[in-house]
């Protein structure tokens, strides 16, 4: 079955050689100096933002991920994979679906963008079934989500003509529900449980923070990429950050609240602090008040760290959903409420320029989160019914959450040594 | 107590919205074209500093903070609650104060700097009393800080004209004096004895190393955003890696000859190699030779391990002083060198264009220094002992520097299994 | 010999200083307010790539180095400071050779970024005789491979007119060869056996990986900045991103394949992934057809899987080679595939515009790589001779690999308590 990831992967480059040999071309170069200027004020107005990008995925999620403390390599080699495969798929089908004009595709910048954005689902939608499933089997779930998803986004954004800038309906709701799909769909009715290495020990807790961190950071470049420039990219960064930072604090305070004896939960901080920029994206470039962007970040990280406390065990017990990240309190809650926060701003919003249709548009918006909704979790189900298949290699339970099973790791151990010589030795001297 | 951390983070909270939603806007959207182009200029160039600094703030200065080997969760947490916090007092307090124009203040990306700016002198300060406070007294010393902050730096930039582009004096020696000021109050003539977790271990020196790394890599951002774009932000982007290029080899030379046995201290490395970025922001964007930044940043790394080696040990045996993280010789003494050789750059300029009134713009540069350090004394010792309040939780001695006092650590030392199979086993071979 | 790094080091600050007083000089500030904004425009358009080749260079490139698990201080630290130091030397010579123009070198950014360029050839140099070597041998190497670089440089671009925006022949060819140089001359015929302390713990393959990442992430800046602004950077940038991403894919393929049980090396990944980067250097500006990208960035990746597989093994039995981080899979063949590539390049392009020359221009490719294979190979065999000094410290075999004889290191585990309530230890239960 190992083979049959080379296979996979092998054959696909083969077949992205091919088409980027037959379609691909980068546009003709501009022969006038003043386009030449133009290009360099476009690629210096986008590339600082997609490299804020890319180091919130391949870094900043890639840490995030390694909470696991058996299972750091793995968790980010694969999500770096993912985010290669994904987005260079992402980039055939819309190359083929929307660009093919005069039987090219002409590659740049953006249209990288948008397949990264894309890929952007998948890599969340692994939070659900993180550690319990094979390279195989996640590439799989990539192949069928991508397609699916730009299916969706393309009913959501140009049919239903949805505002969503950031991404929190048509990124995040999507790849919420299509992640909770697959789980429910692969593990069915067996409940898991509690595995001895999925405990996160407070050196992969930290270094899970650091990821939150940086993608904390780098969040509103992720949120006003997309924007018009100007006024309307000012504003989305401002409302972001505002979000983001009304969400840390939240995240204290409700984390501490609710866990008995008062102390944090590192889960509870990688995730809540985030959340504010989940449910910001759908507002975030419209003419709103700031304390509008305050509320929404707090509220949504309260409504992450109570999702955390109460929703998950509930839906483990009475569903046997398994959802190892946290994605629902993370990318589901904060979506949906990011969803009906875009309904209300338009609604609200002062009628100046064209006063009608606004409840409509209302409307429009809550019907794209209906779509991301349905669409996904169908998507998921059927997805994750194929993740069966048994030359996928879905790892045995006892080598779950373990590096050893896809990495080659010289052991040191058979000669150790006096142990008491360790470092971690002295460390262990907890009063 | 964890109890009042929530309640007085929530009333804040509260607050903030409430003040947000009274007086807070975003600016009138521009209507022409033009307009809306310098507004997307203006973001451009100021976006991708701020961005630095949230990544220097955020994650550099967290990671710094981590050497305490068993207190790397807290550092990281509370430097990430603090700078929210302090940034959402500062907006608060500035609002009212300055931008408070016909009952609105107008919110820009211009503003938020501005309030980080001032978040950064609680971060500086922390580094005084860190690991041995909990985080409501951390939050009590914030709240005082910022609005002594905000006066001093008013006293200082706009009464006496002071130029300081890169907060030498109003940010790292206020911040540093405060810290100082608050950590004698708060443990008086009590010298403390060495915890034994203070000791950091390699791999926690390496995290540190790390923060150092990013804090060094972006320092020229922090010096340079507030600079007049053009000749004076290129000028201070140079001066600014001239002197922490210097000042990294100097710390080598000065931690290597200074240890007896010729090997390198982590913590004069962790330290030494930023002086330059201290020293250079009072004098940065001046018209000066290249050859004083490199002077600047090689002298303020040296005060910095001298200062390490010399006047900390020195300090504490002698006023009882607790610095735990030594800011007095990374932001104290460069600091000081700074607003001096801030004046001295100001005497010795070509009086080409105006040549009067140097001397006294000199005495100037000297007179805000003193400000600073007053200033800054004087509050540290008053909100030192407001910390010494029963209700703020004070950890006592032997929980300090510890995660586990604030933190749900998941312990999985019950059943360990042989000991001799771990990774870390191997290591211990030490020949 | 600490005294003599911290006299050499010394010595050198202080020539530095002197240099610097006599010669180097601000551009006169611009008078005109046009200039201003040119000036601006030309620091918004370079200092975010430079601060993204800082990153790579100081945390990324320092991180991956980390992969040594008692070594990781070092790395970093050496890594840190040789680049500080080849950057300060290479400034002092460009400024000599190339911008001596009545008797004063003019510093802007675009210098600085230059010199940077000359300190990665140090910086890739270093990784074959990583952990065996002295700091006083590494700035002894730098101080002798700067010059070297500078003329051999001098002689591809200016003399021959090679075409190599991002350094692919002129850097890392160059330093690939220049490293293996030192390390044969360095270590002769004696064949090093295994030290216990050189195999990658998970813990410390994490750490690389991740540095990994992060010059995966800026590579393009890396690639692009000395471009044309235009169309030809934004060419650069897309080849970069297509070569690096086919080349991530492709590497975990040949990985699998190439290791007898299907799982992957992560060795293999911190240097695969990085290959498509090295190759796209020569031919990143050049108008090729964007599938040339991708099959250059997998055909890298491949070739430097298969050389870790079965030339390195070959070069340390038949000519006792060191090349402890591989730098000639990840330099040296991706490096002269690049170069390869060029000149093939350059001949199948498109004649529409001045037709004639292109089969000499092809040579000239050719020609720059010998001269850069040539002239580093003899240069880093003189180099090694040098080292050989006994004055300069070569580590003695047992303490090689280990930070404890560079870094003073608090040796805590004098009382180590009950081993078994580490966190650790319940890792440890591996089933």
């Amino acid at each position: 079955s190992r083979r049959l990831l080379s296979l996979f992967l092998g054959l696909f480059q083969g077949a992205l050689l091919l088409f980027f040999a037959l379609f691909v071309t980068y546009g003709e170069p501009s022969a006038q100096e003043k386009n030449a200027s133009m290009v360099a004020n476009k690629v210096y107005s986008t590339f600082p933002f997609f490299q804020d990008i890319q180091v919130m995925l391949v870094v900043g999620l890639g840490l995030l991920l390694t909470f696991l403390p058996l299972y750091g390599l793995s968790a980010l080699t694969h999500n770096f994979l993912l985010l290669n495969f994904s987005m260079q798929w992402a980039l055939v089908l819309q190359g083929l679906l929307h660009h093919f004009h005069h039987g090219q595709v002409q590659l740049d910048l953006h249209k990288l963008l948008i397949s990264e954005f894309a890929a952007v689902t998948v890599l969340i939608s692994v939070g659900a079934i993180l550690g319990r499933t094979s390279p195989c089997q996640l590439l799989v779930m990539a192949t069928c989500e991508i397609p699916i998803y730009l299916a969706s986004e393309w009913v959501i954004i140009n049919c239903l003509g949805v505002l969503d800038v950031g991404g929190t309906i048509t990124i995040h709701v999507f790849s919420c529900y299509f992640g909770l799909g697959v789980s429910k769909a692969l593990f069915r009715a067996r409940q898991q449980p509690l595995h001895p290495k999925e405990t996160p020990t407070p050196r992969s807790d930290l270094m899970s923070l650091v990821g939150m961190l940086i993608l904390w950071v780098f969040w509103p470049s992720f949120v006003a990429v997309l924007c018009q420039p100007g006024d309307a990219q000012h504003r989305a960064i401002l409302n972001t950050l505002l979000a983001m930072s009304a969400g840390a604090i939240t995240t204290v305070v409700a984390s501490s609240l609710l866990e008995g004896d008062g102390k944090l939960s590192p889960g509870h901080l990688q995730n809540g602090s985030l959340a504010g920029g989940v449910v910001i994206g759908a507002v975030a470039d419209m003419a709103m008040p700031p304390v509008a962007a305050l509320a929404l970040g707090s509220l949504s990280a309260l409504a992450c760290i109570l999702g955390f406390r109460f929703l998950t065990p509930l839906l483990e017990r009475k569903l046997a959903l398994l959802d190892q990240c946290g994605i629902h309190n993370l990318h589901g809650l904060p979506g949906t409420l990011g969803a009906a926060a875009s309904a209300v701003a338009i609604l609200v919003a002062p009628k100046d320029t064209s006063g009608s249709h606004f409840s409509q548009q209302a409307l429009h918006q809550m019907g794209g989160l209906a779509v991301a909704v349905g669409v996904s979790l169908l998507g998921g189900l059927l997805t994750g019914a194929t993740l069966q298949l048994p030359s996928l290699a879905q790892p045995p339970e006892r080598l779950c959450f373990d590096d050893s099973l896809y990495f080659k790791i010289q052991d040191q151990a058979e000669n150790p040594g006096p142990d008491n010589t360790t470092e971690e030795g002295a460390l262990a001297l907890k009063e």
